[in-house]
């Protein structure tokens, strides 16, 4: 395929640990050329000002967020902007005929009713938002196909959605048993500078935030319930983990056949996850570990039974900002442009 | 109180990392004098060769396991060694009039056969067993005083069951809904060099193991079974987080009375741990970091309700190397002693 | 002694880390009363407010810093300001009777003129910075037995000349070739929140700064010079290290005498610090890890020299926020007071 | 570049982290397969028991090293094995035709003798180690095209001598004045398990060791001598961070002209590196962070002067396991092969 070929791309919020993603892999991925980097307080300033170790491959400047600018030079743009933002910026984006991925939790959800009572943002976009696509290929990847408009799942959405859709599709479980133990490293809390995220609180430390009321929660029942064809209510607990990069979600659920065992399952899951490319399930007794998932897109599964207590164990790691954030808009991408699903996106870890 | 009523202590298996936080405690507790550090692989070797930042302060050499001369010297002796070394050195010297606290799973078992079955290990010292005493104070502190033989709690079952146990002693859930997601710094897997324990194979990672099937399991819903009146099962899910020391267990429950609320929560474990000095409940929407714990035999408990799934969720902190391990064992003995059961214990963190 | 000896000590500055030290070990000291809490920002907060795991020892509320007050209510204040603020407060403290400690740059510079060049501050205390003493104890021990205004050394430079003085004092070093390689963690850079000490940044990374240019020069090469009898110049170099507490400074120099041996050395330091109780020095070959002096006011230094190359290596490590700061302070007091040196300050970390 | 022109390559010492970087590595090499995996205890395991992570991308099982075999099958063989094996591995390989290129450290010596007495072995394959070239592509680049066997470079003297080199070929320096203070993740310490690389040991701790007697101080001296013309001796102090991957080398040497600045040297040493591709060299002030190499081939340097002392002080940061290890025998393998230079390795780090 030749270079004439490639789309041009902007990045708006290009300064945050979404954008820096987006730079790093879209920087490599072959048939793209990043245009536009846009960004409110951080424009004016070079890329390898903020970031330095770029400087040698990043040649661009942070720009204002202009979208009669952006549409006229980008065919794609990434929104990576705080939540409540991107409502703003993607209607006119989109009716230039940009396509749009959103990082943002603007367009991920199908009820903005929901979307306001927990993000505190009444919205007017209600037309752009109803043809907006949920993000997790695995799921939607028929609708992403064609979709102008992708609402990109959170990280934990992403984690814990990947361990509960085959037990969720298939009925195996009783819903209301599931429990979402997630645990992340603190990059999910983004850039910006908050004293709970300093290396010095956070480091030799572990502990829950949010619990019973974190706003992913809405978000992975609404697609739980969209899988389960009823509405589901789910517990999800995150915890902050001393470390950068990964979440693990921990996903009990109380099984309708207690006669199911792991092996059954680990054939269902395959099944299920047949062709997406970056899904990978270990073999009997095999638990993820998180690092095994840094700098990748994939998502890695392990799957348990407890004869004793008639539950499955669900355990499911990923790169919070690969596969949680930027890897899996890239991979939506490939998807709406019809090219190699993989195309760009890291598949082995650096290990140690 | 007088030097001359300070009481002779022996720490076997002091090489390890419960034994050198005995031997910290120990050194500054002010009714105790250390006379004995025993071991197996590392008798002949002074403590400064093995910990050189307690050259200064400990002037002790390593000597033999033998029980002989144990129980000449000491009056009460500390068993740090791994599991199914015990059970053949307590008997001796309980019957020589030494006071034992073990630190293995040897004597946390009423039931031999739980113990066997799970550990492997045939047993035959069943009357020395049967008057060990489970040594979680703030359950068991009336046995404690008049025990010699106490069988220290596990780092994970401490932390389980100081949040669990207001709920089951009084009944306030459904036992079989109880399920248990735990975190520890790998200090809790000893000091003995295993390759998934190095720094290059864990930092920076989380992750699941022993999933269904942890020794602590048992050891949990024994003392449950017996706070409830009835057997009780829990899901009991162990995870390794990148740091040293600190355990959270986040427990989870189905409440019998939906309509109990946070504040009730708060009222009942206030009044069940009121003459627990080591016990601190947080107010109001606070949640533990385990740091707070570090270096001290406290355990913080969180504790919220979630009216939308009926549930309870309990967080409780501990450092696992003191309340979860060798500062409890501490506690245990000021209790046996009829000290003050603060004695020589810190409840203060070095933070951050 | 009895609880009416007590003195009563104000901390101002409490909601830094520096505070935090000091309110943790104040409150433990055997003959301090904390009567006082002072700050800017954080007036009107109570102090389980901002650190919560102090909520069960501490019951103080943040008062603003009212020098009236102060001195009305205080024996002794304890200052933890950002640089430039104490040389406002000190004065009229000391005017009114009270015993100050500046734990700030303020009062560390006998030449006013090299502070104001290095920290951009004019300053019209001359009189008051005149009578202030280093408190680095181990080389000005008789000065703060009688001083009223103690400015505490900083971080680097008490780990630095705890290594460096023996041999400046006894001229066994060329001076000029001194350098100073030093390492930090990150709790050195305080509690505001910066974007470079956030764990997502810092975690996994090391990386210098300052780099010719860092103020604790100027302190090193003061004392230093006061040493050697005549004016010495450092090549001083601060770097990060991704951990919470600890400092190691690496130190080299050219022996004057390059038949020097390390044995020759260990009895000069021994001899330099005979009645230095926080000094630990280490026996041949062994060289000190951060981690043993954590959570103590100890300085643990390992000595050793190279003759191929006619260099003496020395390796000195501190808990940055304890001998390297707050604790310091109160060895300080202790000394000024007449009690022992030791009072109240831990020499036993927890380890691992 | 066809299917067809794909070299074959096989892996000794697979099992270990030089081992896991090459797989990692060469397995999206695009010119390279990888046909052998050679192990002495890990022989018989499949490569996905030992990295699980890598089960989806490495269906090889680790095989005995047979040197008939692995000649049969290879046209190149990287040696990953402790030192002292590869010289009596290597000598029938090369005899059978195999290009070889060496991690260890058994073919850096031109000099035999200082091999012997650093290392305690005899060497009997004087033939062979004269045709070694030492594999630092930066500064031996022609004779690499055309060597049959590279002895790879130490991490630590990759890290130090990219610092050096242009001041030493220059002979802008003193040599005698040059102090190495270099710092290391603890995965240069291997994957096997030690008790002081536990996470329980190393986190949270920094410490030197090997202090005036570390191995890599003669190849360092080596390399240094042969640049400057004569011999000369530095002084090479390593030290381990509580972190994974990334060494920090901070070199330390007096200017031979005092008036240089800076700027002077920027420019000098953008000229010595201007043909390397993976060398960065930072602009005026900015000094390197380990973590921007992690995961790539790169060599980031910072550079400063210091008027008051007339030092130099140049920072260099690597990925210890990359440019430090498996990435700089790719790279020797791109110049032997008449590759691109840059062929399969990565130059952009997943930040943060």
């Amino acid at each position: 395929m030749g270079e004439s070929e490639k789309i041009s791309v902007g990045i708006i919020g290009a300064s945050g640990y979404g954008g820096v993603q987006l730079v790093r892999l879209l920087q490599e991925h072959p048939l793209v050329d990043i245009v536009y980097l846009g960004g409110k307080g951080s424009a004016g300033q070079t890329y390898a000002e903020i970031y330095p170790h770029l400087g040698h491959a990043v040649d661009l400047t942070i720009e204002p967020i202009d979208t009669e600018a952006i549409a006229s030079r980008c065919q794609v743009v990434f929104l990576g902007l705080p939540n409540g933002l991107a409502c703003d910026i993607a209607p006119p984006l989109i009716a230039k005929g940009c396509k749009v991925l959103d990082l943002s939790a603007d367009y991920r959800f199908k009820n903005l009713e929901t979307y306001s009572s927990w993000y505190n943002k009444d919205r007017s976009d209600l037309d752009t938002a109803k043809t907006a696509v949920y993000g997790l290929p695995e799921l939607y990847r028929e609708e992403i196909k064609s979709a102008s408009l992708i609402g990109c799942p959170g990280c934990y959405p992403t984690a814990s959605l990947m361990a509960l859709s085959p037990l969720l599709k298939q009925g195996l479980i009783l819903p209301e048993t599931t429990i979402i133990d997630a645990k992340s490293g603190t990059s999910g809390g983004g850039r910006q500078a908050k004293t709970h995220l300093l290396l010095a609180e956070a480091e030799g430390s572990f502990g829950a935030y949010g619990v019973a009321k974190h706003r992913h929660t809405p978000e992975i029942e609404q697609i739980s319930s969209d899988l389960a064809g009823h509405e589901v209510k789910v517990q999800f607990t995150p915890h902050l983990i001393p470390m950068v990069r990964g979440i693990l979600s921990t996903v009990y659920a109380t099984l309708r056949d207690p006669g199911l065992v792991r092996e059954d399952l680990l054939t269902i899951y395959s099944a299920f996850y047949r062709s997406s490319p970056f899904v990978k399930i270990l073999p009997n007794g095999l638990y993820p570990q998180t690092k095994w998932a840094c700098g990748t897109n994939l998502c890695y599964l392990g799957i348990e039974t407890d004869p004793r207590t008639d539950r499955v164990i669900v355990l499911s790691a990923i790169d919070n900002l690969i596969k949680g954030q930027a890897g899996q808009a890239v991979q939506c991408l490939n998807i709406m442009m019809g090219w190699e699903e993989t195309l760009g996106l890291p598949q082995l870890c650096f290990y140690p």
